[in-house]
Order: structure tokens, then C-alpha cells, then sequence
């Protein structure tokens, strides 16, 4: 969307772009919503930003973003999960992202710890795995003994697949029970309409 | 669609619009098809149509339709499944629809045998379990003491769930191992999007 | 969908596929729906299939599709459009199919009489031409010296844009007025997400 | 999105979530986009959003967004539009909305000035007229006399129905030509799609 050549609105619609999943239409409506709102907004919005990088911290061992809540001391280093004395130490679910992470915390049906690998590969490219938190995971699992089982909770996507093939290959060495998530039909899923190797799953996994 | 009031046009779209997923406007389409079709085109369907009824029969034990060879004796009665020796006797797949189990047997995965149910039910209401299958359901697990396992292979929809759990209590009396398709995420599935139902079997159902 | 290699299954699945937006996967379930369907209405469907051919007509003059109705004579030959003394007969409005004949005839504004081109083109390809009914164009325009103009209701799109062309250089030679369907923002369409062309067309037509 | 509890993170999910278009899911993609960014970008993000506010003002005529240029003098509080002297000062098109005015722009077939109204109402209520700049536009046409056509560039939606027949009677006593864009078939519109009302005006508006 081009607008009357003015630079600050171009630039803004430029930097909103890189915003995932935003095209410059919408990043042009961001930018008019920016103009009518009032000063106020404007501040607050400027102001969370400044402080979600200076408040928020990534866990030293998870790599989950939490805010270090300023009374507590060594545990700032750890988010909230990962510092939960009642989470099992022994089950590690490896997540591509943070998005992946909360969709599982969301079930309130994991009690172990996570890592987030930060991404995923398609292809076993070495400028693609470089952007892995592998070397980060290799060092978590050699210090913690305590882990027992490894679930890689990746996507049931091409991406996912392969990532979780090569997490496996990776891991291999640890000697830990390694998991994945279950395939099947999902809930409010038609035989009809479902693919030959969900259904191949489904049936495998009947219970 | 409305056509110069024409009954005879008006009478095919009418019987078109009871065609599973077709409304007026494609029933309307049909008709135009058919009007434009050469000769030989209508002389085939209407003879094909005919033909379906004469010559396929429901099979006796399972319901999936099937044309007998007229080279085949006894067997005339059963199905390619229901009377191929090499198909386990002892597993039995019920399903909703002739389409559900075409869905199943081109996985290739399963060696059992079926039961089309003929329908669901929302909620347990008597008119809808009247158009169930249940008593030939019934006479089948008696006339077959070798039937060890039924696999109850519904949608994960709210009325195959329900289904589902009428034939569970249904089948209870008769001391079979009862098993359901397993739930977890489909092929192409996003963590992401999942929901928390579907997280939690995949979870649960890690392997 | 394959079932059972029933050869009856297979043949009317494959002639339900060539009905106008039909694939297999829904021509599979016409055929499992009629399986199931009551005698009588199979033998209906039949009938009213027969029955199209042999009452409907199309019309001598627009080839819109109409049932003779027995008390009358004479007329029998055209439509109740063409045959209707106080439709204007200056008034010409080309359509591609019977489709958009009805569309236009729901609007109960149009008031003159029409003729069904039966198709589009979309290149000027002599084999897609040939399928348009453009002798027959031709003579009607020759012999109804009352035409005054001709209006060519196409579709928006390329194929319309095209056939719009084509048939205002073939009409040319007649010396009759030619007009097209005004260009516009559609009820309900927004400024923001029309294209440039429409916003144009809007502009110029503004009243 | 839930993360953490963290209150940084909380407050910009909010704050990103007023964005138009935007919801908590997108809002919290976002944060996590910016927790993983590098510093510059961030720094760059805030200094685009302070910068806006700063340096783009709204037009004094027409409310359009404009960066006054440091080098001109008394222009400067009327945007690029407003201050071109080859722009015709006689046609006024009133729009929504910034982003509709830039789609007509976009056409370059409009060579007049514009008002931005700065919203639509859906029925007449009196706290939604209010939103609207409407005494702004009675001062911009009194004290322009030489206005002579309004064009009302609604959208076709009720939304934008009513807020043309609102501007209608309201500039009714102004005694200028009051016209509104054209009604039809847009690009790429297909006959057999369009609603009534859409056909009726392309059959009026032919040409």
C-alpha cells in the first residue's frame, strides 16, 4: 500500500511486514490504526516493547521466554515450568517452538520438563540445522542423567517428520527411550475424509 | 432454479436435489447436462441405473454392496470379503458406512472382516437407533463364536463418538474385546493448530 | 472410489463423474445412495430422466430448454419467453448458457427475448468457436429486422470478456445497437479489497 | 495465548491484539517474533512508531496522512493531493476511510480532491454519527464553493449503503450534484454467481 510517498509510513509498513504471517496490506491498516489512536496508545505500545526485551529473558535450560520475577534469586535463571519442583525432571518433550509448547502446557495433561529446538528442517541442509538449538541440547541431556524419556513432539507436517528423523538419529547415542506424539484420527476427524496413513494409524493404535 | 415452468425439467431437478451434498442450482446443472447430452449418454445412465439394482445385492453377513459373479455357487451371498478365506474371521470392523469401509480397505492394513451399522445417531434417540443395523449386528456376534475382537471404527465426530459408545454398552453383554480407532494427530497435522483434546491422545498414545 | 469391483458399481460411478462438478468421491455416493433408496424412487428418478428427453424441447428460437404444453399449437415451437406477445422482440440479450438466461430472467427486469450461444471461447480457436451456436446467431439477426439491440450478457470474466469481443466484431456488419453489462462494484463488495479495474469501472459509471 | 504469566509478554498480547484484524493467537506470534528478533530491529520498530507520530500529520483539508516535507512553507498542512494545483478543486470524492481513498487512488483515474469521513454507520444512531467528521465536511463544502459534483464512494455493503443515504440528505440543502460509484458485474464476476440485485444494476447500467 502505497501512501502519498511519506516516508515514516512507509518504513512502518516495511518493519510491520517482517511481522509473521503480515503482508503490507495489513501492515498498512496497522499503520493507519497507529495514526488515529490516541497518544496514549501509542505510548503504552512503545513502552511494552522496550520492556518485553528488557524484562523478558529466555530459561537457561529450556529456552521458553519468562519474566524473572524480581524477589526471587538463582531460580531467575529458570522459567516457571523448569524451576517447578513438582514437574518430572526424568521426561523431556522437545518442542520446535514456544507456540508448541503452550499447545501442549494448555492440556494441562504433561507434568515433565520441555526444550525448544527453535525451528525445524525440511531438508537435512546444514545452513538449516545450523539454526537448531542442537549443540544447547546435546549439553542438556549429558548433564541431566535424571532424563529418561525423550519425546519429540514435532508437527505431523513434512517438516516435522523429518526434524523428529533427525532428532532420532541424534539422540541415538544418549540411550534414552525416545517417543513421539501419537498418530490417529483428531477429534471431530472423518474416516471419510482422512488420508490412507492416518487411518493405517488409527487402526494400529486402537485400543 | 426455476425453468419456464417446465415439470418435466422442474420434477428432475426436485429428484437431483435428493442426492447427497446437491442442492437446486447443481441439480439445475444436472438437468442442462443432460438436456445438451447426446442420446446414447442418457440411453447409458438410465441403463446403468437400472442395471445397479438388478444386479448388485447387499451381502448377508456384512451389508457392503456387491455384484455376484454368476459363476459362483453359495458364495452368491457373501461379499469378496466375507467369503475370502484369507480374511481373519476373528476380527470384525464395524462401520457407519459402505464409505467408511472403503476408506479402511484401501489402507490395505486391515485383514478382519466388517459390519456396515447403516448410520449414527446424535443423540439416543429411539427413531434414530431404529435405522441402525443392531439386531443383525446382534445375530451376527452369536452366529459367530470365533469373532474375539470388534474394533468400532467410528468418525471422531460428536455422533460417531456417540455411536461409538451405545455399541460399546450394546456389545458389553457379550464379552468381546472392544476396541476403537486411536485418536491423536492425522497426517499434515500442526501442533499448532490442534486442539487440546487431540494433544492430549497424541500425548497419551506416544510411542 | 473402488468397491468390490462390481463392474454396475463402477460403470454408473463413472457416469455420474462426467455430471458437471462431480468427481468420483461424490459420484461413489449418489450410487451408495441409491443402493439404499427405496425401489420407487429409483424407478422415478428413471422416468423423470426419460421423461426430460422426450417433453423438453429447445426453443426455434433462443435454444432455451421448454415443455410444449399439449393444448397448444403452432407455438409449440417456442418458448414461453419467445412466445410471450409482451416481451419486447427489439430486444436482444445474448447469454453463454441457460444458466445465465435464468439469472437474468430472476432479476424480473430484463423485458425483451434472448438467444443461448452455448458456450464461451476463450482463445479465438476455430474448434471452440465452432461449438457456439453463431449461424444460427447469425440468421436470427437476419430474419428479425425489429432487433434493435443486442445486448451481450457475459460474464466478467476472460472467457466472457473474450466471447464479448468476438461476437461485437462478428455483429458489427448487422449495424445494430451493441451494448454489455455495466461494470461496477457488486452488491456487497468493498472498496478496499476491489481491483483497480472495477474501482475504475465504478468511477466512470458513477450516477 | 497464555505464556508463562509473564505480565511484559501479557500486556503487548493485549495491546497487539487492538491492531485490526489481529487476535491473541496472531498477537502472541508476534511477541514471540520480537522476543527472537535482534536488537536493532526492535530499536528500529520504536523508532519507526515514535517517528510516525511525529512526523506525519493529517491533511487540514482532506484527513489524509501526509509527511509535510521540511522545505516547503505554508503547504506544509495540506497534504500532496490537496496542494497539487493540477488536482480539479470542483469534484469532491468523499471516502471511509485512508484506505479507501488510496484504492481509488491507485486507479490514477481520478483527478479530483477528497475528504476522508473516518468511518460508516450502520444505522443512524446518534453516537455513531458522531464519529463521523461531518462537521468538518459542512465547513470544507461551504467554504468551497467551488465544488460542483460530491461523489459518495461507499462501499457496496449495508454499512456503506446507509452512510451514503445519510451524506445524501445531509448535503441535500448544499445543492451540489451528489453522485455515487457504479453498480455491476466486477472483474472476474460470473453471471451465474451474482445476486439479483447486482444483475439488475449491470442489465441498467449497459452501455
Amino acid at each position: 500500500m502505497k501512501n502519498n510517498d511519506s516516508p515514516a509510513i512507509q518504513k512502518l509498513i516495511e518493519l510491520f511486514s517482517q511481522f509473521p504471517t503480515i503482508g503490507p496490506r495489513t501492515a498498512g491498516r496497522f499503520v493507519f490504526h497507529l495514526l488515529k489512536a490516541p497518544k496514549q496508545e501509542i505510548d503504552n505500545l512503545v513502552a511494552a516493547i522496550i520492556n518485553l526485551r528488557s524484562r523478558v529473558r529466555l530459561c537457561e535450560f529450556c529456552f521458553n521466554p519468562f519474566e524473572p520475577s524480581p524477589d526471587k534469586g538463582q531460580e531467575n535463571k529458570l522459567c516457571e515450568i523448569c524451576s517447578n519442583p513438582l514437574r518430572q525432571k526424568s521426561l523431556l518433550c522437545i518442542t520446535a517452538s514456544e507456540t508448541d509448547l503452550n499447545s501442549i502446557e494448555k492440556t494441562k495433561k504433561y507434568k515433565g520438563i520441555y526444550f525448544i529446538l527453535g525451528g525445524t528442517v525440511s531438508a537435512l541442509k546444514k545452513t538449516d540445522l545450523e539454526k537448531l538449538r542442537i549443540n544447547e541440547l546435546e549439553s542438556r541431556i549429558k548433564n541431566r542423567p535424571e532424563i529418561q524419556e525423550i519425546i519429540l513432539a514435532m508437527s505431523a507436517t513434512t517438516e516435522g517428520e523429518a526434524t523428529g528423523l533427525y532428532l532420532e538419529r541424534f539422540l541415538k547415542p544418549f540411550n534414552k527411550k525416545i517417543t513421539r506424539l501419537g498418530r490417529g484420527l483428531p477429534v471431530g476427524g472423518e474416516l471419510e475424509y482422512a488420508d490412507e496413513e492416518t487411518i493405517s494409524s488409527a487402526l494400529e493404535a486402537r485400543k
